[in-house]
C-alpha cells in the first residue's frame, strides 16, 4: 500500500493460471464410451445434455446416454436461429430446476449451434462448469468444437455474447457424420479447406485428390481429415488461445463470410458464407498484389466440386459494409482481412494477421462477387 | 498424435495466462480524474458508462465525466431487482447501437448492483472487454468492485449467471459516500464488519471503537476503512483469484444471508441479509462446539449498532432450506457454511473453507433467528 497526497493505492495480484491441456479423442462409433470416461474425469460430476431435434431423431442422443435419459435440453429449432441468449437462458433455468450446482458437466452433444450455446451456458452458470464438446458436423469437428471459443448472437451481429471456455475434453465421432444432410456435409467441409489454406499446402493437395472418397464419406478420408482438422485447429489455438495474433487466421473468409451469412437471415450456411468470403479473400489478396491466381484459381476449384455457392445473392454492398464495420474484427469502424501470401501460408501483417483493405478494394471484391 | 485401436487422440495445450496486477486508487474528489486516467491505461479504448439513476442525479456521473456524456446506459430501476439477464441484454444492445467494438472499456460507476451488471456485461461483451471499477456505496467498496466476481441473478438464484472478470483498475472515492441514504451506507458496512471478523481482528476491535465516527462519515475514518477493506479483500483474491479454498470465507455469512435476501424479495438489502447470516454462522459455530460465545456477542454488538435487522422477519424454513440447498456452494444438494474458530479466524476445515453442516443444527439456528 502506497499513500501520497493523491490517496492511497493498493496493488491487487492475479496470479497466472495454470497450463491446462486436453484431449480430442477421434474415432468411429464412440458415443457410447463418453458417460462412463467423463465420469473418470470428472469424477462425481452430475452429466446434463445440450442436443437438438436431429440429433435425437438420429439416434444419437440414445447411442450416447441411453433411452430415457432426462436431464437433456434439446434445442429447438435446431440450427443458427436459435443460437440466441434466450436459448443460453433456457438452458440455465432447466439446468436450475433440476438443481444442478457447480458440480455439473455440460455434455454438448450436436452441430456448431450446439457446441456454442451450450459451451457458452457452461462458461457462465455459477460461474463457469465444465464442458465436454462431441460435434456432430462437419463444420463443428473440423473448428468450433476445439479452442473454447463459446457465444451467442445478438440481433445486430455475431457472437456479441460470448466467452473463452476451454472443453474437457472434445470426442469427434466420425459415424455422426453419416446421418448429416448433404447440404450440411459439404458446406462443412468449407473449414478443411480453409484450414489446408491457411496451415498446410500438402493437406489441400489431398483434398483436391481425394475428394470423391470425401463426398462418398469414406471412412479412411474422414479419419485422415479429422486428424488434419484437429491437429491444425489444436496448434493454433495453443499458440494464440485468445486471438491476440495468430489465431486470426482461423477467420480467413469470415470477414465477407460472417456478413452475408447474417444478411441471409442464416439462409446461407455458415460454410457456404465461407466459401464466398473464401473467394472474395482471394481476390482482395490479388488486388492488393500479394495473393497469386492461381492460389485463387485452386481453391474455386475444391469449392465447386463440393457444391457450395461462390457467388452473393439477393444481398445489396451497402448493408454487407455496414455488418462488416461493426464485426468483432473491425477496429475504429474499418474492417480487415485475413490474407494468402500462398497455398499455405497466411500473411502475419506484422503480427497482427489481419490487414486494413482500402474501401475501393473491398467495394469492388463485392460487386465481383455479385453483391447487388 | 497417438493412434490405436481406439482411434487417435490429439492433445491440445492451454497456455498458463500471464500474471496480471490492478491498482485500487483510494481517495475523496477522485471521480474527474478516471477519464483521463482509462486513457493513459488503455489509449485509445472507447468510454462505455453503466450507471443508475441515483448515481445521475447524485450528480456523480457529471463530476465523472462532465456534462452531456452520452454514451452512458443507466439501470432502471436502480437495485438488486434489474440485477438479470435483460439489463445485461439491454447493455450489450446500447453498445452494439452504438458499434463499440473489440476497443471498448466499460466504466461501471455505482453500488454492486452496477459493478455486477456491468462487468459481467463486459466479461461477455465480444468474448470479453476491459472493465473499470468505479464503486459508490459501502457495500461495493468493500467488496464486491475487487475480485472479478461479475454476474446476474435468475428467477431462481443468485449469480446464477456469471464469469470470473477482474477490473484493469479499481477507483474507490470515499466522497460519493456522502450522497448514500442511510440504510444503504448501514447495510453495506456489514461487508466491513464481515471482513475484520474472517481476517483481521484488530481491524474489527477499531470499528467496535470508532463507530461513532464511522456513522458520521468521517473523512479519516472512511479512508481507513476503504484501506484495510481493499488489502483484506485483494490479499485473498490475489491467493486464491478463482475460489477454490481461502476465497470462499469472503462467503462467511452469505450462506443463510443469500436465501433471505433472495426470499425476501430483495425487499433485505445484502449486507442487511448478510449481517442475519454472520449472527447465524456464529451460532452454528457455537452449535458445533468450534465458535465462542464471545465472538458472538461483539459481532452482535457491533451489527447492532449499526442498526441492521439481526432476526430473519416473515420468511419461512422450507423455502430458506431450499435455496440454500440450491445455491451454488451447496455440493451434491447440501449446503455448506464458512465458519469462524476465533475473532479474525476461519475454520480451514481441510482447505475448502466451508464446513457441511448436520440438518437438525442448521434447523434449529433458523427458528432461533425467527424463521417461522
Amino acid at each position: 500500500m502506497e499513500r501520497n497526497m493523491e490517496g492511497t493505492t493498493v496493488n491487487v495480484t492475479v496470479p497466472a493460471g495454470a497450463q491446462a491441456s486436453y484431449e480430442v479423442r477421434i474415432g468411429s462409433g464412440l458415443l457410447g464410451r463418453i458417460p462412463g470416461e467423463t465420469a473418470e474425469l470428472l469424477p462425481g460430476a452430475r452429466p446434463f445434455v445440450v442436443t437438438d431435434a436431429n440429433l435425437e431423431k438420429a439416434g444419437h442422443l440414445a447411442a450416447m446416454a441411453g433411452d430415457g435419459f432426462e436431464d437433456v435440453y434439446s434445442i429447438d429449432p435446431p440450427g443458427e436461429s436459435s443460437k440466441t441468449i434466450e436459448t443460453v437462458e433456457g438452458i440455465i433455468d432447466a439446468m436450475e430446476q433440476k438443481r444442478f450446482g457447480r458440480d455439473t458437466v455440460v455434455l454438448a452433444l450436436g452441430g456448431g449451434t450446439v457446441g456454442d450455446v451450450a459451451g457458452f451456458a457452461a462458461a457462465i452458470y455459477k460461474r463457469g462448469v465444465p464442458c465436454v464438446q462431441i460435434p456432430t458436423t462437419t463444420v463443428a469437428q473440423a473448428d468450433s468444437a476445439i479452442g473454447g471459443k463459446t457465444g451467442v448472437d445478438s440481433k445486430l451481429s455475431k457472437n456479441a455474447y460470448g466467452a473463452f471456455h476451454n472443453p474437457v475434453r472434445v470426442y469427434v465421432d466420425c459415424a455422426t457424420l453419416r446421418t448429416l444432410d448433404d447440404r450440411d456435409y459439404r458446406a462443412g467441409l468449407v473449414e478443411s479447406v480453409k484450414h489446408g489454406m491457411i496451415m498446410d499446402a500438402e493437406y489441400f493437395g489431398y483434398m483436391e485428390a481425394h475428394m470423391d472418397g470425401i463426398l462418398a464419406r469414406d471412412d479412411a478420408a474422414l479419419l485422415h481429415l479429422a486428424e488434419r482438422n484437429c491437429a491444425i485447429k489444436g496448434r493454433v489455438v495453443a499458440e494464440d488461445p485468445k486471438e491476440k495474433g495468430l489465431r486470426r487466421i482461423l477467420n480467413y473468409g469470415h470477414t465477407i463470410g460472417h456478413a452475408v451469412e447474417s444478411l441471409s437471415g442464416y439462409a446461407l450456411l455458415h460454410g457456404e458464407a465461407v466459401a464466398i468470403g473464401i473467394v472474395g479473400a482471394c481476390r482482395v489478396a490479388e488486388a492488393l498484389g500479394s495473393g497469386a491466381a492461381e492460389v485463387t484459381a485452386r481453391a474455386k476449384a475444391v469449392l465447386e466440386k463440393l457444391g457450395v455457392p461462390l457467388r452473393i445473392e439477393g444481398i445489396a454492398k451497402e448493408p454487407i459494409l455496414d455488418t462488416m464495420r461493426r464485426d468483432k474484427k473491425s477496429v475504429g469502424g474499418r474492417a480487415r482481412f485475413v490474407l494468402l501470401k500462398n497455398m499455405g501460408e497466411t500473411d502475419p501483417a506484422g503480427g497482427g494477421y489481419a490487414v486494413e483493405v482500402p474501401a475501393d478494394i473491398v467495394d469492388a471484391t463485392l460487386s465481383e462477387l455479385g453483391a447487388g
